[in-house]
């Protein structure tokens, strides 16, 4: 299914790059841990970096109840960003380095989650984005815990990806340049785990997908 | 040295994770390769992921000449988020989860870098950033190249960093909770470089110091 753009998600430079579909979306959403959050108050325009994670054709953030950005969030017009990078792709010209990236961009309004039990399940995705299958071994949100922290989702509707793959394109006269030249995949990767003091014992955590995943160049 | 915070870069919510030593900005813009742009316009508030490096006391980005964002960047002012996740942090008690990070928000308007040679230097830099040495190795950029590209700077003036290390912070209550909990420390990390044909030969590149870097705890 794709979604056809709006204005504001047409990618106008180098459209050869949009993805529209629905797909390609969800999984650059659910590819990252963390996206920034674009809005404007009295004193400007503000980029937020916030934890996300996707359940079904939306986006979550969460942020403590009390706090001004969920009040401001929560008031007007956002755009997200994501961007992933897959590889430095160095060409034998300095003009022609690029890297391989996907990003998407949703532009929306969050909405407030008050109702506690929709609430536990987002969170416990959240916990499972993180470590698949961990929301069930760790102990649950308190009713405090929850209407302490507010819940706020972002509809996937406005939102276009973009992506670009493969390898270097220098010009045909570069091509004789006495340099390596090619794609350096890069990928984020977990490092050995540092358990806490007294559960070592336990079966380590499984990572989340972002970490294990080969890259396809 | 410190910057003092503006009443924007103030960190407000957890101010014990806030930084302002110039040293601490800088080592957070190096790290990364992306940044994530807000700004706005008539049709609404914006945030476009872009590659970026720092050269002194100014981060810089590049886009086409003839490209609108281009113009909307230098017609006013913006804010740069940078955010790099070091480790997950799983605790006993799914409330307790976190992430640990580095986190820089910068505020301004960026100005354009017309001079030729200024702009040749600072590109260097650009290709050094993302392999260290490379740009003595790549065929330079040509006038036409440079004159095709717009070189756009922003003072790391009004900015500040916001960072989360060290360990699970789960309550008293949880601690016999049977889970393995922790740190994961995450890292971004090279994975064998692809060459283009004909080039294998030459020697591989070095990797940006965010991918080999150990992390620490």
């Amino acid at each position: 299914m794709s979604m056809p753009p709006s204005s504001r998600t047409t990618v106008r430079r180098k459209p050869q790059r949009a993805r529209y579909a629905r797909a390609d979306i969800e999984a650059i959403v659910d590819g990252t841990l963390i996206c920034h959050v674009a809005f404007a108050d009295g004193a400007g325009v503000h980029s937020l970096p916030m934890a996300c994670w996707r359940v079904g054709d939306d986006l979550y953030v969460h942020a403590a109840s009390n706090s001004r950005i969920a009040a401001t969030l929560l008031a007007g017009e956002c755009c997200v960003s994501i961007a992933l990078v897959d590889g430095l792709v160095l060409a034998r010209a300095a003009f022609h380095h690029s890297m391989n990236f996907r990003s998407v961009v949703v532009y929306g309004q969050f909405v407030a989650v008050d109702d506690p039990e929709t609430a536990k399940t987002v969170y416990e995705a959240f916990v499972d984005h993180v470590s698949p299958g961990r929301s069930v071994q760790v102990r649950g949100p308190s009713p405090a815990e929850i209407s302490g922290t507010r819940l706020l989702r972002l509809p996937l509707a406005e939102a276009a990806a973009k992506v670009r793959a493969g390898g270097v394109e220098d010009s045909r006269d570069d091509m004789g340049w006495p340099v390596w030249a090619g794609v350096v995949p890069v990928a984020m990767r977990g490092l050995p785990p540092l358990p806490d003091p007294g559960s070592a014992a336990y079966p380590q955590p499984v990572l989340p997908a972002m970490c294990v995943e080969t890259t396809v160049e």
